[in-house]
């Protein structure tokens, strides 16, 4: 019953398995190995397209490091006001990027709202002193919501009218894709995204993340900057491998498709329950749920795992849960849960 | 027969197992989880010293965040002219620190010369445009030499003589440590180290490497600082299980002990050749030898690996080749070198 | 009939005399000469304390090296939605910092709203990823408007009781002293000011601002800070002069009255008008009229300057301009732009 | 008798003048006043190219923000190993540029062995680890030496083979020009300089200087990057006024010129002397002699000043001393030395 995080579970087997297959004998550092290389090319088939592939072991590491490679003095980041860019990375973008300015904008439940997009690219015209470089847009975001293909199309469409990239940080973008029920390629490059911050961590990795470029050299001379920050790995086949056991056979859809299955799940013990309701309606991975401080301490008390969330108009004796599915959340966690209540 | 370098290698059989010992189950992410915790207490233990542990999962990360730790406006770092922080990690600590200056010191065999340092921590006064903060030393150096605990303790007395902090890059401490058949607390803070790198990646982990504080507070509120520049694993416990297999049962010691007998064999075997020599006598896991390129042809004909390395005053068909062993590397291995040569 | 801005004008002639008055002879450079050290010691006795001066030449100088003394990983400012840090230095201060955050707060006419600041206090807990370090008062603000002592002090003991350090940006702090009549103590460091941005090219000088620290040390070792971001001045006796000709005889006040009275006269014609309306009330050296585009046309035609500014809700022929006036403006500039209405 | 350095004169009576004869009245800021356009002018004429001008008011602003522009992750610049971007700015380019290193080179009496660059060419390979970008030369160098067009077009068109701009730091531009009785033309771009620090304040003005670029566009989009580091000027006039005044009828030149005379009329004295002795010759406003202890503190006791300097080999009671002549030095003042020797 532990729903504290996507990120508090271990490995799949199969990026274990990976991890042992490819465990022995020699392989050349720093990202020259052939798995390396194999793998970067399976991305390709994913996306359907000639993709350029930098593999980080972080999501922080891949949004900061791919945002910071578009930076200019001057230059400001458009993002949700929640986004994990801009809450949860303690500057890191501003950090590598030698002092980019991330402005929030207004985004209920997490997407970003396509007016206040139209304002904010009214504000920083031409020759004033924030020059826009890119938008940034999470999914599935942090509020378990998903930008379907439209609206990434749409926010897309906006900010390149205005000569910005479009950064999408995919922590769970497995999540999103099998929420919705596309492909990879619609919703990134096909919906007008240059490029992704494709994680694999939450979803069943060690480790392992991907910067996806989607126009190959958009990101310059990447190779340095990833070394200066610290984050190109010499025995680099061990990103490669969790990544082979992560894509091979769709396992990453499935697992995300388990998460997501498994907080419908909870979704509807929610709805139907008399004593709990939905913050609101989501289909990713994670759950909000108002429940009762007494049913928090009662999961708690019997070993299980959720965080609080701010709220506003709750009653004295509710809270805002946040509960967050992953590969390894079973039918009896939720159950569990629900029983709970 | 691959001697390209000691990264080349996969992971112990004891790090695997403790990576699989400890993937079951949901654990608190970002490093508060019991493991990370156990095992920070473990390096106390091992340094005999209430020690303060940063995981990291490169050595460039390790040295760049613990020295910009120290970094002030006009700040320089002395070290070695062919310190891997210098010359290999394409400006990480400069970058890192907002533009500290990295003074390269006079260094014979990769040790730095004593008067080098004397020399400039008098070209450096008081008051002037540049000041230093810290030393950085590498053990073993990178060219397989190893500082005795003396030779540590003379360099970090002068520079705290003037101030500075001691850093020790030790990529390879293991390595050193086995080939002075002397404690870590001995090599390290009772000689007047400050702070650590504590490399285990090259010795047979993943991507495992520990910032050692031996005085806790040394590098402020670090937690911010790792994690802004994309350092901070939400699945700490993956680093932390390496570190418990690399750490129990003295593996690390015995590993690194196992590469130096291997490089011992590999000199002993040039010694008493009539076709090749050392470039100089060293003790730990790399060997320097001019071979004829010839031989070195013939290693890489038969799948063998090594680096060739910049030499003056070589014959026409001579070439320095670096010979790297590790935890992987088999008494088959060298005496097929010695075979080829 | 020049409105375009206070910094459109020249020097003072007692600023010129300074100048002229300290150009013969050798001085020591970088600020160790007697002029820098004598006009230092007179801000001790403007402000009533032992302070700290620091002198610069530009405003963004000031606020971003000010401010980026107080960096740290993860650090975050709060300063008004609309300041002169945020909007128009090109992110100056976040790379002056190495990547602290600015986060802006609601402030209607240019004055932070306390309960917007008890929010984003309460929204930044102790632990969390990103760092309160400062708050950060434009006084008089962008809009023309001052925050009173008072408001000042509720801010400021709002700031502190969360452990920041409060910033004042002076770059018309002469304007805010002149139009409330209080003394420069009473405005800063009695009411809870750390540091001031203190602005004298504006009114008056060619370029000279200090940067003035109530508390010794509160901003480190500065002179690095500053010799590396390239403010250090060799004939810094140049800045000192400046400042010696704007703080001698009170001229600083003196000229911000006249200033100040100017923009009254202005606010007193417009009141007045029936072809024209305030935007709204203030007490600065600014002036937000709105007026129809006719009238803007015919002050341009007369060799007049006003910039036209962002505004809702007006009639398709109005426009609101920013009238600033300065120690230039005489009031035959003033009834000319009357006249032109 | 002040030979200290020639940052402690004031301003030549020309810039005082052009000072003076703009000030009144209102003028754009930030660079778009006319008189800052049509000074910009001046220089294309000066150099006989289109040129890109770029003022500040320190040589750290131009060096460190011109370097910058050129930046990269692992990039590196060459330089002098006592150039005064290396040893006097605090790290500004580092800083400025977010981490790039600089390579000091070997560099006799101020002027880089063109086999040192050879070599530090060579030790930075295509895929390594240390980009170079630019070469830094200082001319006239801080030893009172200067570079002719044949040196500097021999190192230049090393550093383009290598894909390096050539940067010529001109703190003291004026001096080597007449030293050598060259064109400007024919010191920079004509001999392979890319841009360059055309230094003005030390031979006359306030703080005046200039980033000539003489490709247009090589330095990117400029402004943000001037506008961030708070080196642009409101109130821009002061910086093109005091140009202005230096550049017409030649009196930069002419001013350079007198200072050189003077810098020659010691060294023939000292040549001339039995009691002191030229460290060496050079040509431009600096001149360093070995005097005895006693003549140093006679000149102090006269109220006379110049910088002791480190040396080695010289008896127990003398000292290197500068002498660094400025277009205020008089004949009287020189003679007064020598007398006093």
């Amino acid at each position: 019953m532990n729903f504290a995080s996507d990120n508090w579970a271990g490995a799949t087997p199969e990026v274990m398995a990976a991890l042992a297959r490819h465990n022995d004998g020699y392989s050349p550092a720093y990202g020259g190995d052939p798995l390396s290389l194999s793998v970067a090319q399976r991305f390709s088939e994913l996306f359907e397209r000639g993709v350029e592939v930098w593999f980080t072991a972080t999501g922080t590491a891949s949004n900061s490091l791919g945002l910071a490679a578009l930076s200019r003095p001057g230059g400001v980041v458009f993002c949700g006001e929640d986004a994990h860019v801009h809450t949860d990375e303690s500057g890191a973008t501003e950090f590598q990027s030698g002092g980019m300015k991330l402005v929030p904008l207004r985004s209920p439940l997490g997407l970003i709202d396509a007016g206040a997009l139209a304002t904010a690219l009214g504000k920083h015209p031409v020759g004033g002193r924030s020059i826009p470089v890119a938008l940034s847009l999470t999914n599935a975001t942090e509020w378990g919501t998903v930008y379907g293909v439209a609206q990434v199309a749409e926010l897309s469409a906006m900010a390149r009218a205005g000569g910005l990239k479009v950064h999408m940080d995919g922590a769970r973008f497995g999540n999103a894709v099998a929420a919705l029920g596309v492909t990879p390629a619609e919703l990134t490059w096909k919906a007008g995204v240059d490029f992704l911050s494709f994680g694999a961590t939450k979803n069943g990795c060690w480790a392992a993340e991907a910067i996806v470029v989607f126009t190959p050299g958009l990101l310059g001379d990447f190779e340095p900057r990833r070394q200066r920050a610290g984050h190109t790995f010499s025995k680099a086949r061990f990103v490669a491998a969790q990544f082979e056991g992560y894509l091979e056979q769709d396992n990453w859809l499935r697992r995300a498709g388990h998460a997501n299955a498994m907080s419908e799940r909870l979704r509807a013990g929610i709805r139907a329950s008399s004593v709990a309701r939905l913050g609101w309606e989501n289909t990713a991975n994670e759950v909000f749920a108002v429940i009762s401080k007494a049913a928090l301490a009662r999961l708690r008390a019997a070993g299980g795992a959720a965080h609080e969330w701010p709220s506003d108009g709750l009653a004295a004796d509710e809270t805002l849960v946040r509960l967050v599915t992953s590969w390894a959340t079973t039918e009896a966690d939720v159950d569990g849960f629900l029983g709970v209540l």
